[in-house]
């Protein structure tokens, strides 16, 4: 079986390298091209690439997919940066190309994904849930990203299943000691030498509880998520927002 | 709207009798008979159930879900010890009564049915996985039932999905250390005064790990997925195994 | 060897008919008095009580006090609601009865105890330091009292050792994500059905964290830490304050 | 204030080129010297190192340590292999050089150190104890060398308390599912893709149960270890075992 032609764009980033190493590393891809700022597009074709990994910054992912797309070659996204706009521009390239695949993933770590996808399916079976998101002390926001956007996920369902508000007796708290609240479901940012990026939602119900825990020590857990992308985007024309897609849950 | 219909059966035993009290909580239950040993079905009849929550022992359990059958009073068991028997000559009953349904459910903890649901779709998604099971020390048999069934569900995702066997370098082990294998699943556990019932499902990649806990601290745990059950059964004629049937997860 | 002669006074309580029980249990101990609300102190005396289990409340605790300690009955204090004066009363009875031991221990749970020592030893050591505090969701104030204590002997410690604040980049929070500041130590509170009393100490430093957790399930947790100071009171004049001091932690 | 003068020996190696690193980058030290393997050990006198950092290996680490102590000059060693018959020659050249000291530590990570010590102080205090290690797959030996001198440390501490066996009452186990038991401390040992070195230990009592983790993510994680047994050793003439004596717990 021939290999499946894999390009990386952003080659000299930190995961931009990783991936370059996990194409290399992978029985099935080959990598044909490692492009990093400068380099020309046209590379691409010239070294026949059939998909491309898209690991710039929001200021050139967009002409890289026009060229990509117009020349049938697939893409696996996680450049950030995405507005309704860029969506649609994207969109109609691909109309344009219908044979062509793009996917775009927030998260490529199949464990955040995951965990996401668990958080939301369990939400309205409990009557209570927290989230408590665990970083390294140099992280500049709180809640982090994926965090905010599970207690989303998390409110939605709930919301849905027509679940009361969470039961909570406070009365007296000192600022803070409840978590931020986002959607009506508490966060908490812990931040923390000796960590990296860490969640752990938890689901309370009489008598038990549940916690799904995240852990992701180290860049690499990328790599499965953008290799399973790889290879699925190939035969997924147009556009794909979100890696749960591809992984054939239910 | 009228409230449904609902008996025990087995109302004096530590879960029958926390059934009673659930049921008679529910504002669109109402409880119309408790059996205990040595009353008779009848009774079932004369109040008008609608639905037998059937929590006795297996010597009995046939006997009621054959008179509770035959006069269309829908079934939410709890009581163990099905045989691949048992459940041919209790589908012959429903059968012949097609518009009765009977739910059996070996756990009616809805984080339970999660944590083996979730493990099992995660399974797939990572090189290693291994179950820890934690209990109060009075517990006789090791594993688990619920963390044996965990990994045997783990260890069917793996195969179909190709995986090979878990990284294992071990080369000088004490006996006992690296836990017991079921169908290629480690499996640890720990006995410990102040536990009741506990179980973690830890599942490792490349840069990440995803856990999920069970927590189970009281048999109050069991009610929702009771009560659940109940309200489903009357519209699912026929023979349901298993809580997570009724859960709607897609 | 006789047996140590206990009395328990407020033994009508949910703590109190525990410690009876407790008391009953032990086979160097001999329950002579179980006194609730309107039993007479004399019976103290008359039964020849060696030591009084106080657990009542606030309104009552000083007087029941000064009969024991007048009376050369050592005492083990529960009830809250200490203050300067208070101690400085009851110091002056033990002065005129030199012999007999009171101990006052906020918190009867060994576990809490360890939890609250090991933080406070630990402290020093970490770079980053923070507590997340999980009850049921009836409880009143956030953070509890035992998570403020634990927050302020682990600042008293970093302050002793000359530590410098805690690392912290964020500049972008929602309100209340980065918990409740205690003296420079983040508190963070869950509140979630299905949980007692739990409490995790995370003390993180360059490439390890360590995590002091204790589960609190059930109320019988204090039970041995109360026998312990049946035991050790009567060997221990004067007021000790806190059952650290009778753990013999070197 | 003079800086301390400080040499590594082995500083090649990974945790060696570390300690290099860790020596620069504190204020109060000064990096005297770096040796690999084939540099002469009379650098160390040229340079006038106060403190050598022994990295190496067991057959180097007699000679080094002979040269270090004969010169007066202090050494810090996490160089493993030490038998009686090596601690008493060492001893021999400490007694001829009675103002020199010398810390050999097993491990250096204060996390770790701190784990152990707090799992003796608690043990006494519980029931119940069980130790659960977990390693990455690549790991060779299972339990860890740590896990194993936990389990003695607790066993030791329980026996000397006269604590009686603990409660288990299985009767129907599948192998290896209830542990290694190490001197009647059950142990269990995770092999999981993800993580690096990590060590939980379980004590339950009635109604509660404590639990310390440490987690170690990266070897940097023996520098502070390093550079306080550094600071430490100049003034504590004579062999030290343990990086726990300089700990200063009281």
């Amino acid at each position: 079986m021939s290999k499946l032609r894999v390009a990386v764009l952003g080659a000299k980033g930190r995961i931009g390298s990783e991936a370059v190493r996990a194409v290399e590393g992978a029985e099935d891809l080959e990598l044909v091209a490692a492009l990093g700022r400068g380099d020309t597009l046209e590379t691409l074709v010239e070294a026949g690439a059939e998909v491309a990994v898209e690991l710039t910054e929001p200021a050139s992912v967009m002409d890289n997919l026009e060229f990509c797309v117009r020349h049938g070659i697939h893409g696996v996204v996680g450049t950030t940066g995405w507005t309704d706009e860029r969506l649609a521009r994207l969109r109609g390239w691909l109309d344009a190309s219908p044979r062509t695949g793009v996917l775009i993933a927030p998260n490529f770590s199949i464990g955040a994904v995951l965990t996401m996808r668990f958080a939301r399916q369990a939400a309205r079976f409990f009557e209570s849930v927290e989230v408590i998101e665990l970083h390294h002390p140099n992280k500049v926001d709180a809640p982090s990203g994926t965090a905010a956007r599970t207690a989303q996920l998390i409110a939605e369902a709930r919301r849905e299943a027509g679940r009361a508000a969470q039961p909570d007796a406070t009365t007296t708290a000192l600022d803070g000691a409840r978590g931020a609240d986002v959607d009506g479901v508490p966060v908490h940012s812990v931040r923390l030498r000796g960590l990296l990026a860490h969640q752990e939602v938890l689901l309370g119900g009489e008598g038990e509880t549940l916690t799904i825990r995240h852990d992701s020590t180290h860049h690499s857990s990328f790599m499965p998520g953008i290799l399973l992308g790889v290879r699925r985007v190939v035969t997924t024309p147009g556009l794909t927002f979100g890696l749960e897609h591809f992984l054939d849950l239910d």
